[in-house]
């Protein structure tokens, strides 16, 4: 197994066993290990506190919670999985009818050995949730229930990393970190964002600044939001991550807006992979992007996925453990990851400096001596692709207009202006940092040659 | 028979007899009769009058016309069958040669056993029309015809019924009434117009103001335009009716604009229907559309057909007669009528009074309690509707634009915004009277259950 | 052979001997010729003038240029083929071993009887072209080369010929000439331009100034620009003329604007000619349309050919000879250009005068005067044509938009608008000269008539 793979496993195993839920000690205790990979900043926000439309809740502490048989035999136990007591849950102890309890229970007839996972953040009530077959097992006229829980004034935690760039303009990551139990969703997006924020740290300069979140859903990025209105008017591209370790193909869900340069970049780069069947238009359903592509934020975010939320049926049961998720599949999400970030920092739009007629190339050793020879293969651009960024960087045009008008690699565009504004024929459009670091791909190529897509 | 079934049919049944022209006493007889269904003005406008760039014609009174055999046989009567007279024959009696009669025939041979039916409003000129066989069998060298009509001042007729709404935009609804014995084309209309202003007339409220106009054709239609252009630029939608009662489906042809909302919902409901491969752009040919899409006027106005004009064998033929008309055709024909209005009537943008994330819908009751779990079915609009709905009120997009963005019925989407707006969560973009009327669809499914599409 | 034909392959004939370059008394002698047909301005621009980016090269004089055996056998012979010898190779007179020699050699292996064309016009090294087969019989140790050339200061030659027209817009027609023996690159270009400023030239008027370049490839086109900015400022309408005598159907790339009236004009007649699929798009490489395509004029320039460069085995080889270029495709060539230029002389934007409701047509003899009849056939334009003309005239419609929208041939509404102009019911949009000339057609038909499409 590879660094990477294995440094990607490491985390959801440690993670795995812990009880998060949106707020609580579970996600305190999961912000801390993620702190201890990357520089987090952690975040309180206490309950009662208005962000928004909402309010921070209060916040859940879970000890334990039981059901027996009135004879003393555990029938259901949460500390044989975290997913069996319905988040939320407020504190009972009593014994319960049979027929009462079973409108507090939470099955999959049609999955009967998995258990379900199910919430009830703001509806003061309780629940189980089990197998189905177990379920059906529970024959007796009453059980004593027996959950020991509080809700008391605390606050909401979430975690933020930034890591700073040269331009004012931002990049957002968000991660939910908000469910107990659950590998692909969501241990899987945390692990490969500790990983890419490693990477990305590593790297000499940014063009944008990265800002990693990780959140509790929807009342996280609700609560990010609420304090961050000025940053949020700076996220100039943006994902949500999530479910970045099962078998599928990478799946991209469009932002809002639809046409966004991020929707551009992941569209690229999954149809380059041969996956553009799996980029999807936006649905107000899904993700933290429902609170980012709210119509008064309308954030240019988007959503990287493998298997969508809803798809797969593992989904939201305990069927998503550690055996679902795989290294390759968390490490191809990475690769992914750093090949949309890697056309974010390097598409941007040059001017030819000698726009009437073409430059004398040869002259500066960028043309073949021999008329009427074909191209020698070899070089990292052809002449069509020189005279192409020639052509249309007339400041309409950005890198990635020109290779996909011209329908050449975007790696041998960028490295044709790169000749080019060596050869002082193109140069910025903006005056500021130099925006093209052929490193960038190099790192690229390190993370695909760990992570074949099979 | 229902209701709806039998008073259609009644219509078309009295006016089919009555000899209608462009101007004279059966126009002014048949809108009499309509005038006695519903509150109608009646409009003369005097012979000479100069109306954009025509002039109202002489009137045409018609008493009798003949072909009769030298020995006194009668060939051919205008009292048979109205058909049989060129529309503004001027008055002649005296014997004529079979050739020279020849001239003045019009008759079908490809049809050889039905009457055509011709008009020549100005071209000074006489003829019958008579079916192929009946020609045929003129075998003698000469005839004596007898026309007995005059062409004198008098004025063009024309009704106007108004039922006025809440904003100041008009629907306007134009139905041609100068075809003599056709029953398609066009007493259906007429009499699908006479029942969808009785629908109208009893409704509590309108938003917009509906026009009916039943007029002689062309000159009708540009006398109505030369007296009204301030009406006209009132007119917001428009459809022009003809043939609503022949077996084939509903048919739409576009306004000039080709995109106006009036386009738009009039191909969203027969697209709904399984009729979208009925809806046709628009050519400068057909019916009074012809007048209202004139560049200078370029109104939001469509046509509603069932056939269209030209494209059956009875059109403009004594076959287009009181048995090819369909009761059923003409109530699909009414439904279809009130589902298009229906959608103009609550097509609205709506605002998000909360676009900063998505609102609290739990607290609000609009949101299922328990996390995780499917969409319970069974209510008007499901939770993804109402999040659309959210999503994009932005001002930008109608609940029409939603429906379609969305992929989801305009009923749901409607009754979601109604919800919303009870809620607090939607304000209507401009300030103005409550546009979105649960009972209307509620008319509407009354006249649909009538009249299934066989 | 019909006279046009037989002209055309009179200039081929001619010229074919010549031995071209980018400068010298070949590319002179050219001219000259052409100069015998049209009336042309010779243009000298002197050696190392500053054009653009480039400089004017020295003038390349050839005298001989041989490849002998050391026992004095010729190998190779300038004087037998004229691509025997490296265009702008330098003097040289010494023996040589056959492996040096061998990396001064050019011939095609795949292709082993045919000499290639090639060039160096800025590379200061020399070289021969021959038959693969040729070269492999090379197996002696040694060869005297004796290449008798000059590179002096002198001056680049080209010529232009423009016809004036009462539109201040020019056409702009570019020729390169500056192929040696190569027939249908560019000879077959030349004498179809020759009888393209012939035919326009005998036209009583002309809306569009056309200007004919005949130019040495990529330096007289850059040389023309630099001398012409003000010229080229009023380019109108453009065509880089290419490869028109080989056997394959017209093509036609766009210019970089992709949607310029040329590009409409010359797709609308490949479309009519049943060519729509022989369209290509943009692309910065090719003949002279790079230049003025280039960014910094973007003229509306495309480039029309039969075998577009590169596609055709014969393509700048010794095979492209008199007996590959086709008579009747240099005709038909000629057609397609004339009906190009008809439509780029007729397409203009005219204003319905009478635009509220349709005019009276019948008065003016515009329209059947018995309603209900179909169409009579026969005359120029279909009642329908003439409602389109008069319902799309508003200012926002050429007559090509008209004919693209209404489907119907470009002819007839022109047709039907010079019917509707004389009846005083349509004006020019702009104050101008006549625009339509009927006899413009008559032109192209004659032309057509010659040349059937095979």
């Amino acid at each position: 197994m590879s660094g990477i793979e294995g440094d990607l496993r490491k985390h959801i195993e440690t993670l795995f066993p812990i009880c998060r839920s949106i707020t609580g000690q579970g996600l305190r205790d999961t912000l801390r290990y993620i702190a201890g990979q990357i520089p987090l900043t952690m975040h309180e926000v206490p309950s009662g506190t208005p962000v928004l439309d909402w309010e921070i809740p209060k916040e859940w502490i879970v000890r334990g919670a039981v059901i027996r048989s009135l004879d003393g035999r555990t029938v259901v136990d949460f500390a044989d999985n975290n997913l069996h007591l319905l988040q939320y849950s407020i504190p009972l102890d009593r014994v319960v009818s049979r027929s009462e309890l079973d409108r507090h229970l939470h099955s999959l007839p049609e999955q009967p050995e998995v258990i379900p996972y199910r919430t009830a953040y703001y509806a003061d009530t309780w629940g189980f949730c089990l197998s189905h077959s177990d379920r059906l097992a529970m024959t007796d006229a009453a059980y004593r229930v027996t959950i020991d829980t509080s809700l008391v004034p605390g606050s909401l935690s979430y975690g933020e990393c930034a890591l700073h760039g040269q331009e004012p303009g931002e990049f957002l990551l968000s991660v939910h970190c908000c469910h107990p139990s659950l590998a692909n969703d969501n241990l899987s997006a945390i692990a490969v964002a500790i990983e890419l924020a490693r990477t990305l740290q590593q790297r000499p300069a940014r063009r944008w600044t990265y800002r990693f979140l990780f959140i509790p859903g929807t009342i996280g990025a609700i609560a990010w939001l609420a304090a961050n209105r000025d940053a949020a008017r700076r996220v100039s591209h943006g994902l949500v991550l999530s479910c970045l370790g099962d078998p599928a193909p990478p799946t991209y869900k469009r932002s809002r807006r639809g046409d966004a340069p991020i929707d551009r970049y992941a569209s690229h780069v999954l149809s380059e992979a041969g996956h553009g069947d799996r980029v999807l238009g936006f649905v107000p359903y899904g993700y933290d992007e429902r609170q980012y592509c709210s119509p008064g934020f309308d954030l240019p975010v988007g959503c990287l996925m493998r298997s969508p939320n809803g798809t797969f049926p593992e989904y939201h049961t305990s069927a998503d453990n550690l055996s679902f998720v795989r290294g390759d599949a968390m490490t191809d999400s990475l690769a992914t990851l750093l090949r949309i970030i890697d056309l974010a920092e390097a598409d941007a739009s040059w001017i030819n400096t000698c726009p009437y007629g073409e430059p004398q190339l040869g002259r500066r050793g960028l043309y073949s001596k021999i008329g009427g020879a074909s191209d020698g293969g070899g070089s990292r651009f052809d002449t069509l692709t020189l005279l192409w960024v020639l052509n249309l960087c007339d400041g309409r045009h950005t890198l990635l207009d020109i290779a996909e008008h011209a329908a050449k690699p975007f790696s041998a565009v960028a490295a044709a202006a790169r000749a080019l504004h060596e050869a002082g024929l193109l140069r910025p459009e903006r005056p500021g940092p130099e925006l093209l670091r052929p490193d960038a791909s190099a790192v690229t190529a390190a993370a695909r040659d760990e992570s074949p897509v099979p």
